[in-house]
């Protein structure tokens, strides 16, 4: 049951994963960001391999804590297979799983603003 | 020698490559808002692997166009073993075979601008 503390809705950022420690870092930062700016969502960040936890894993525990509604961004530049056909097959397992509502959005790197930015910060 | 149409600074978007033709779209679209912004500056995408040029392809097209400065801006949102290794490798066998001078920047993700922004889209 969603309530104080339990929101009912969740962002899951999904990433690659690596080996390297060091490499979660800015997906995190984002998290935190989102978290500091919102408290009527729940973020988390998953991941395809290599960092914990699975996507699977990340859903089951949203839903355990009373999610229904779960949107997933694709940290990713580019959309390749990871994003085309992982992705959506993990998304698709975990719906059949615990009948809650997942959308997959698109990439960050498919929003123009985002691209605008990193030109702009290639030029500085 | 560098004149009209053949600047002598560059920036090259280095990305890892994929299969996927789609996967490419986001950097070429960077690529071209940074064409469009600037003339001073020729700017290229190179890949790690699976996608044309690689890195030292590239270098060499740049060079022999008159090219003296490159600024290479890896398109990563986390920095693992790709942009702590393999990139610095890449990037130093080119300074060394042209001796030109090369800057590895931060990667995309390392900006606290573009977390910004992507915890913004997320919230949307």
């Amino acid at each position: 049951m969603a309530g104080m503390g339990h929101p009912a809705r969740a962002i899951i950022l999904f990433g690659h994963g690596s080996r390297d420690p060091a490499w979660r870092r800015p997906m995190e930062d984002v998290a935190r960001r989102i978290a500091a700016t919102s408290r009527d969502v729940a973020v988390r960040c998953a991941y395809l391999e290599l960092d914990p936890p699975d996507f699977a894993s990340c859903v089951r525990e949203l839903v355990a804590g009373g999610v229904t509604e779960i949107s997933v961004v694709p940290m990713f530049i580019g959309m390749g297979r990871h994003v085309r056909e992982d992705l959506p097959q993990l998304v698709g397992a975990a719906r059949d799983e615990h009948g809650v509502r997942i959308t997959q959005r698109d990439s960050v790197g498919e929003d123009g603003r985002v691209l605008d930015l990193i030109a702009r910060i290639c030029l500085e």
